[in-house]
């Protein structure tokens, strides 16, 4: 049985008739082939990719599963087309707060054609991509079972500045995440900080992407995911990092993912700060009160 | 008594009733301020930078001592202008071996008129920029006291692919450097390796660039110097790396110059396939003959 995601964040979307991903129950993404050269370039890179030996392991987990191609019936009722089916990403999760980081400075490799390069360039110039290495390109971050999610409308994320960007991603590890309030970053130190952490997994792609010349990952997203309520719980805080949309992927030649790497470093400063800052406000609480276990403050007051 | 400086591999050149810079015999280098902002902008630098106290001093040393700005005689008998006064990076050489290497796939900043975009955007497009990340733009590799130094001219180092781009950083650490031989890369683990080495100078400020917010150095060069004569006399090879060119270096605000740090780590992944490929040979060497302390073959071969 093939239904609409629950959990989609950026990207076309199915249901109403139109074209967009799928997925099953037992775990499976059903991602239609774009019509164009990049639903083939998509195929090639995971078929290249899986079948590459030089991947290492601790760096294949960061990428969904792929199971092949498969002709299924499309979300927009255009009968039986070519899907790419991909793990579920979000399958285990219940309310997992997402947010989709299209990384580098440049979305457009050096070959590609002059128009399509005119236009990727006048998007990452009005977004915050040339300036950041990085833009958000989709979000939902859980609240509470009452409120449900906040997800953004997009065109309120496209006009997202440096500011915009550093609260959503203080908004993503905090408590009282409803707009208007100081974002209280009291599941940093679970979410981004510790060996499992957010922070963690992206100094190991940091570390593959200073030597990997195989690739160049341009319009690539990285996806940050963690659970909220798990973390309340104090279950796992379910905090992990995927790589997804590889329609733009191209061969390295022997040189490494310059554009990417530098994007990749901005992004893990950004999150090095948010965690620098909920940890000193660990420290100072603790002070106060040792029986504080969360920041009620935030690190922004001090500055 | 100020004269035109014996090394110099890039930049405007004096001489010839042109406008460049000059060097005393006290060790400093005397620069024209650039008429247009570009001259303001680059003594901007150097002040804000000598006094920002947040620069560690292992990092100061990769920047030439600033002096102050001076009117001096000018070198295109203007008159007096106004110079900065630097310390002369090459005033301790005699032979120096130097590579000027841009560093950044984008030579501009997103702040620049359309017209200066327009115009560093073709150039980073038909040089290495876009591609490598950085690009080389001036060498002198020292040969031998008969042949002196290999100093190809501009308009073949603006054509060079990234093969050339590898040739030339293996003919700078070969004692074979004439054209049409394979560079032996004998200085190798000497220039580039060893714990005072080039590696581990572009690896010190690589650490520095994850973090720093300060300053983006558009348009900014690395020196890489060396001295081979001093290696075979097994003296030290003066292996230096220094930043230089300053004039379009804008405000950081809170992010890290993702554009220079994902060149210079490309740059960093250029030299350590060098030295890798080439400590293989030392050992192969000294395997084959025990007394061979040079490596005769090339990495290439064996691929």
């Amino acid at each position: 049985m093939l239904r609409v995601p629950n959990h989609q964040v950026a990207g076309h979307r199915a249901g109403d008739g139109k074209l967009g991903p799928l997925v099953d129950d037992s775990g499976l993404f059903y991602k239609p082939l774009q019509s164009d050269d990049r639903g083939s370039k998509e195929v090639f890179f995971y078929t290249s990719f899986s079948s590459n030996t030089n991947i290492p392991n601790h760096i294949r987990r960061f990428f969904p599963t792929f199971h092949g191609t498969q002709l299924i019936e499309a979300s927009d009722g255009s009968g039986k087309q070519p899907h790419l089916v991909l793990q579920d990403i979000f399958s285990g999760h219940l309310n997992p707060s997402i947010v989709d980081i299209k990384i580098g400075s440049r979305t457009w490799n050096p070959q590609a054609s002059e128009d399509y390069i005119q236009k990727c360039f006048m998007k990452d110039t009005e977004r915050s991509s040339l300036a950041l290495g990085f833009r958000i390109d989709g979000l939902q971050i859980y609240e509470s079972e009452g409120s449900g999610f906040w997800k953004p409308d997009r065109k309120l994320i496209h006009k997202y500045t440096a500011e915009d960007v550093r609260l959503v991603l203080r908004r993503f590890v905090s408590s009282n995440s409803s707009a208007g309030v100081d974002p209280d970053c009291t599941f940093a130190s679970i979410v981004y900080g510790g060996s499992g952490g957010i922070l963690a997994q992206l100094l190991e792609l940091k570390e593959w992407f200073e030597h990997q010349t195989i690739f160049h990952f341009y319009s690539c997203s990285v996806l940050m995911v963690c659970e909220k309520e798990s973390v309340m719980k104090k279950m796992s805080s379910g905090a992990e990092v995927k790589l997804v949309d590889f329609a733009h992927v191209v061969e390295g030649k022997g040189i490494i993912d310059h554009n990417f790497l530098g994007g990749l470093c901005s992004l893990i400063k950004f999150i090095s700060e948010i965690l620098t800052c909920s940890d000193v406000h660990t420290a100072k609480a603790s002070l106060q009160d040792p029986r504080k276990n969360y920041i009620y403050t935030n690190c922004d007051t001090d500055k």
